[in-house]
């Protein structure tokens, strides 16, 4: 099949005004003629994404990134986006794209991610990750395979908003990519002006920690004037609803180990009196949350910003579905003594991602483990430091009897030392938080409300972290307007997209291009 | 290389003086004349040791473990000895071999058993489990890698006192059965009589749990008629000296299981809200015992049936060599609240031999777990009941908030309970003890004591578990007597034999087959 990239080629963005400021269009109208221009156009955009999906995009694939980098230029310049690739050694580089219109004094920044996260093929439903699939619904609720349509002469291929597209990035982040380029191509066929000018950075590794993001943007800062970032990354809400959110989440790793005797010991010859360091792990672990999640570690508290009345009353405002998730994940009692989900995310976590001693089931043996190993993950909200929540984390282990190190303990340390920790900083990044009260806040909360009728939940902080610390630190507000659905499994098997999701994300995407001004 | 028990098979075990009752040889005389044979043969014995380990033996491997058994009959018959395999369907048959010395008056049955624990091969330092290598000395203080010898034309080969050989089972338990085999040959080639029946029964699936010894040996009851049952299972003692032991601990497996989310979830999106699994388990785990390592569970030490005056004196002449394990394992304070090891041994333990959830280090991801387990086991000691055992865990799981049960929660039950604990019920078998003032008790000691110079300690209990108990129920009396060191990394990986053990023991085997008598 041809690239439907190729095709484009030729077909440079015009702006139907030159030399003079277009009046913004608003932004009901904008939704309208974007959804006429999609109904005609639905087999060229699901093509356009098919074939970007079939490009496998794990970040340490090394060969295929690139060629997702190669792909999204020719889909950029097919639409006369000027573009460059900022390279990353043994990386794929950052997308950079600049579209400008003339008259506009405002520039939007788009952010999203083309990588994807790493992939287990064997525990994909009856498909692999880069085969883009068809379903007549999520296979949750029986979605069957269909196969992709096509325009004939006679008939203009139609697919339904509940139909999805099953594939590693279908939803984290490949889909807004391409939502965003046809919106730009249904604004172009419907003479819809731009109102600012319009840049976007792609990245190739944030699945794999955004490691060289903030540098390489540092290189080419020259290439980033701009006066408000979105993020496209994430889900909406789970209520289906669209959202808006102006901060996420901070984020730190550790691993802690703790030692028991030098070499795994028989249980029975030495069970009741070598140290047994699954338990001391346990012990250790089980002091840090109390029976309602409240962490205990001294000033873990202590830094976080306070929200400011806005955000407050956008968090009371926000739509409360606790009792639903509850009901769809097997939850009996959350923790957070009685706080919702949304106001337990505007606090610091502590989550246990991993625990590891010997061996289990039927692989168990009979002995004292030699030691015992968590990995632990904390979410940071605004105001804190990620040394200093480490910092804080370690001194608790210190306080609670451990010797704690950043290496394996030497045999004399095991002799002198009853506990000793091996705490291993993985480091993470900071909060990021956008004030709602900007002007730029407003207005973008103001063309979004229009463009979906008021449907839109707005949150003063996601739970998830992105790395918008680094724009923040270029001087750039940012704001998520993610359009994927929130079921998407996205990070797991089974990844995909629901259509409707896509058509409406175009279709706001479209309005902030046209009528966003402040 | 041809098998070595194929080049024995016609040298038949001939007595000596058939047709009258030989006169017992001195226990000091057989060490020497044994010691004498075995100079000149190690290159066989330590092939027919090498060969015999090269052969897989995990119990739940049934063609492999089928494969030892068969060898093992190989083995017997070349020594003459009349040789039965009783069938376990799915599983390696008990090996039953019998020794008849014409005018003997008494029987005494060796017990061992031919199968090896599970293997990690990946945790074996530099070799596997079933490729049998020769070292210069423990790993631990820098023992090399050398070639196994040969006998040439001009030199016998001879093998260090201090050199060990690696695989799983090297010590447990193949070489004590190639150990008593080789006394067999030396007292052939020196003209030694029995002084008593041999029997010998060798399992193939000790290490999962004897599940069907006692039905089998029920089966076949005529074939055991005998006055003593020897266990040569286990090591000698920690300082080195020779071991004889008149019971053993008990022991049962438990695998706990605790829920989370019915899936893992994103951390940053549902941290502080879904219920951790991992946390639940530290806290569920650290409940169980006080940081002195006693145990919390109600009625936990109830049922311990005190020791007799002549086993607390044989406890109190017990050597004590904690300090010097202390120093050799890296433990800088056990557990026990300053009891000794050995008193600890005659206590009921609770051990957490594995922890797993999600993953850990660099397999790390950001999620809350949907489940966390335990595997425990626990030892018991005289007068407990398995069964009762598992019973008041499972109950102190209640009591603690869990609603307990023995399958996977359904979504309904996820919904309802908080705390859910799915707790599995591996078996086990009770502890068990001979008294040690008995004639036969008192007759192996002296044989013992004069083969080792005096140099043997008594113990009236055993820390690990043989399930001994079914030769108690046979109306055996029993007694351990093991010969294997004890740094032998038995149950873990890098398990290994140090070969001036396999010779001592050799000559102990031989003066008890040659002096035993009461």
């Amino acid at each position: 099949m041809r690239s439907i990239a190729v095709t484009l080629v030729a077909a440079v963005y015009m702006c139907p005004a030159m030399g003079q400021k277009p009046a913004p269009i608003a932004s009901a109208q904008v939704v309208q003629e974007v959804r006429d221009y999609r109904t005609d156009h639905e087999d060229r955009i699901v093509r356009e994404l098919a074939e970007f999906l079939a490009i496998p995009n794990v970040a340490s694939d090394t060969p295929n990134i690139q060629r997702n980098a190669e792909h999204l230029v020719e889909m950029l310049e097919a639409r006369g986006i000027e573009t460059h690739l900022l390279p990353i050694t043994g990386r794929g580089p950052v997308v950079f794209g600049k579209l400008i219109a003339p008259e506009a004094s405002r520039t939007v920044i788009f952010y999203a991610h083309y990588d994807g996260q790493p992939v287990d093929a064997a525990a994909w439903t009856d498909g692999t990750p880069f085969e883009p699939v068809l379903r007549s619904d999520a296979i949750e609720v029986g979605g069957k395979r269909i196969p992709f349509l096509e325009n004939s002469a006679k008939h203009t291929a139609v697919y339904q908003d509940d139909w999805r597209i099953y594939a590693r990035s279908a939803s984290d982040d490949k889909s807004p990519i391409v939502g965003l380029l046809a919106a730009l191509d249904a604004m172009r066929a419907k003479q819809i002006p731009l109102q600012v000018n319009l840049k976007v950075i792609f990245e190739g590794e944030e699945e794999a920690g955004s490691t060289n993001l903030a540098h390489t943007l540092e290189l080419h800062k020259n290439l980033l004037a701009g006066d408000l970032l979105i993020t496209a990354d994430g889900p909406v809400h789970q209520s289906g609803r669209q959202l808006v959110f102006f901060g996420n989440r901070g984020d730190i790793g550790l691993d802690v180990t703790v030692y028991g005797p030098v070499r795994a010991l028989h249980s029975g010859h030495y069970g009741n009196w070598a140290p047994n360091p699954a338990m001391e792990l346990s012990r250790l672990l089980a002091s840090m949350k109390d029976a309602d999640g409240r962490i205990l570690i001294d000033g873990y508290y202590d830094d976080v910003t306070p929200l400011s009345d806005l955000e407050r009353k956008a968090l009371a405002e926000m739509p409360v579905n606790d009792a639903d998730l509850e009901r769809e994940l097997g939850i009996a009692k959350p923790e957070g003594a009685g706080k919702k989900l949304v106001e337990l995310l505007e606090e610091p976590s502590l989550n246990i991602r991993g625990l590891s001693s010997a061996y289990v089931g039927e692989h168990a043996q009979n002995v004292v483990p030699d030691k015992a190993e968590a990995s632990i993950d904390a979410r940071l909200v605004k105001g804190e430091n990620p040394h200093k929540k480490f910092e804080q984390i370690a001194a608790f282990i210190k306080k609670q009897g451990y010797f704690v190190m950043d290496r394996e303990p030497t045999m004399e340390e095991r002799r002198t030392h009853a506990l000793i920790a091996k705490v291993i900083d993985q480091g993470g990044y900071r909060a990021s938080r956008t004030a709602m009260d900007l002007p730029v806040s407003k207005a973008l909360v103001k063309v979004v409300e229009e463009a979906t009728g008021d449907d839109t939940v707005i949150a003063p902080t996601l739970g998830g972290s992105v790395p918008m610390y680094i724009f923040e630190d270029l001087g750039l507000p940012w704001i998520g307007v993610p359009i994927v659905n929130y079921d998407n499994h996205q990070h797991s098997s089974d990844e995909n997209l629901r259509l409707g999701h896509l058509w409406r994300g175009m279709e706001i995407y479209a309005a902030i291009l046209a009528d966003l001004n402040w």
